[in-house]
């Protein structure tokens, strides 16, 4: 199974540059958080549960460095990192997590160490809770049926095997799925670019399609359920996730067919009571107006171009977590799916 | 106002190469109908109307030939036109006009007289269609409002002037409309490329944004009203128009604002009783697993690329013909609308 990022022995990290997928695999090594910072901030590491492992390791680089025991630096480190990319929350639980764990070592040594054990564990819990939610989420599908994802949840948006992705690989590997629908995913494809290549090495039957076409392959029952990942979960279990989710969640629900968000509870954001206080990051019109670095629109063109859309609970049939499936209404289900110090934590 | 198709003195045909743009304003002069069905199959000419119109040309181009005394060659030359794309009934409903002009007129020379001049009227009736269209459209919407439309239905996509850009222009110039959203619709971005020049040439303020980006955009209560064209209504008033303006339907339902489908009464198919009866057309993969010539899925990947959707009836607020407004339920309203000889005809 890929992970795409790793730590390495002598205090360094290795990550996958996913803007250059799949036409190349190049991987890159930096022993700078900054590095890190640039990484998700142009996407060469994306997807909520990646970015929150990546900030974790960019934080035990910092701590590598000689001022690590100056805790004004590691508080810089970890607000560069947090200033990236505002919408997935995991970015802020992981930093959290590894402040904490800062705050409970000692001086530097110990917190070197500290910092380093915390993030690998962050990036390991998540591997595990994609198997858990991969499981569960397979459990949920009929035999023999077809699955639409949107966007890439797979192992390049997680510490690895992935969580919509996850659910994907599960139901195939016990023989469930019969074939995967996923979107290209405009403006960066990270649909026809990364989802197409996991599943290819994975040898699952899939066929790519244009965002716009979900609607005419669900119209004509070519799909039994929609799996999809998430960026923030509000604690309504309005969920965030890369723009276009929405429409999709409408088709499921018009055609009769369950809508499921698979994500790790580190993506649950109980501090915000509905899905309308999610911050959604507006990207670079550029992205939208430019394709492969050539102009496509008239020159001046205005383009709106926001990363991420909120699907309302109403339209998601159950939330696959780590810790259980959470099904409606969600207000219920997922704070018991928190432990109280976690929300306290979080609020 | 821009003609996308002009007859010439000299028994030939100039249109705009619409694969080119924005970047180039590229004019192909032909004589030839074998390059006028080429265009059409190649989307240098596209759009429903527009189709028509190029057909009718064609055949009067093939009526010029020496051979225009032979029913045969009209005839093979109809059916290469006709063959070209199968989801715009325009096209069979121009070239079943022209024969019809054919039959009415005598030996070679005013045969080709005649067609020329059919040709003509269907084209200088489409754009007056396409203005009234745009008046009983704009009648229709609120002062101050902001619109959203999908792919590009304007004077590149009719005769000139438009149809859901018609709509847009003349809400417009009455000072009703304060800002239009576009999608750039994949794969062959007409947004991005066609509808973003058209609107940019009228100096129309309007904002490009990706296929998936209507549902937030809609969701943030940043549109009034959806319009959009058509390149097949059934009898029941379902409608197939590019693919992607079914979801964007349900969003408007979803959301509580009208959906309007502007079309000239040759978008009318009353032999179809439903919208499940319309080919829909399935183009090459490569547009999808490719942009700008650049390969973005990786190799062998499989591509699901329908050019059309279809728009159940129960999910459109009107439909904007030359003849007026129909309104649900469209089986009696569209009927009345298009003559009993032309039900019989087309049937």
């Amino acid at each position: 199974m890929l992970r795409p990022i790793e730590w390495l022995p002598q205090g360094r990290v290795r990550f996958l540059d996913q803007t250059l997928l799949p036409a190349e695999e190049r991987w890159i090594e930096t022993d700078d958080y900054n590095v890190i910072a640039e990484a998700i901030r142009r996407l060469r590491v994306r997807g909520a549960p990646l970015i929150g492992i990546a900030a974790a390791y960019g934080l035990a680089l910092a701590a590598q460095r000689g001022d690590a025991s100056d805790p004004s630096a590691l508080r810089r480190a970890a607000e560069a990192l947090l200033s990236t990319r505002p919408t997935a929350v995991n970015l802020a639980w992981a930093i959290r997590r590894m402040l904490a764990a800062a705050e409970g070592a000692g001086d530097a040594s110990p917190m070197r160490e500290a910092l380093e054990a915390e993030a690998i564990r962050i990036h390991e819990e998540d591997i595990e809770a994609n198997r858990r939610i991969g499981e569960a989420g397979a459990a949920l599908l009929p035999a023999g049926c077809n699955v639409l994802t949107h966007c890439n949840a797979g192992s390049l948006a997680t510490g690895g095997y992935g969580t919509a992705l996850g659910v994907i690989r599960s139901a195939y590997a016990q023989g469930k799925l019969s074939h995967v629908y996923h979107t290209e995913t405009r403006p960066l494809l990270q649909g026809a670019r990364l989802t197409a290549w996991e599943l290819q090495r994975e040898g699952i039957p899939a066929t790519l399609i244009p965002d716009s076409a979900a609607g005419i392959i669900i119209r004509r029952g070519h799909v039994q359920a929609v799996v999809v990942g998430a960026d923030r979960i509000a604690a309504n279990g309005d969920a965030a996730n890369k723009v276009g989710t929405y429409p999709i969640a409408l088709l499921a629900r018009e055609h009769g067919i369950p809508f499921y968000v698979a994500a790790p509870t580190s993506t649950l954001d109980p501090s915000l009571a509905n899905g309308d206080l999610i911050p959604i990051e507006e990207r670079s019109p550029e992205e939208v107006t430019s394709m492969c670095g050539l102009r496509v629109a008239p020159p001046s063109v205005q383009a709106a171009n926001p990363a991420f859309d909120v699907t309302p609970a109403g339209l998601i049939s159950a939330i696959i977590t780590e810790k259980g499936v959470a099904r409606p209404p969600f207000e219920a289900s997922l704070i018991a799916m928190v432990s109280e110090s976690e929300v306290i934590a979080r609020g």
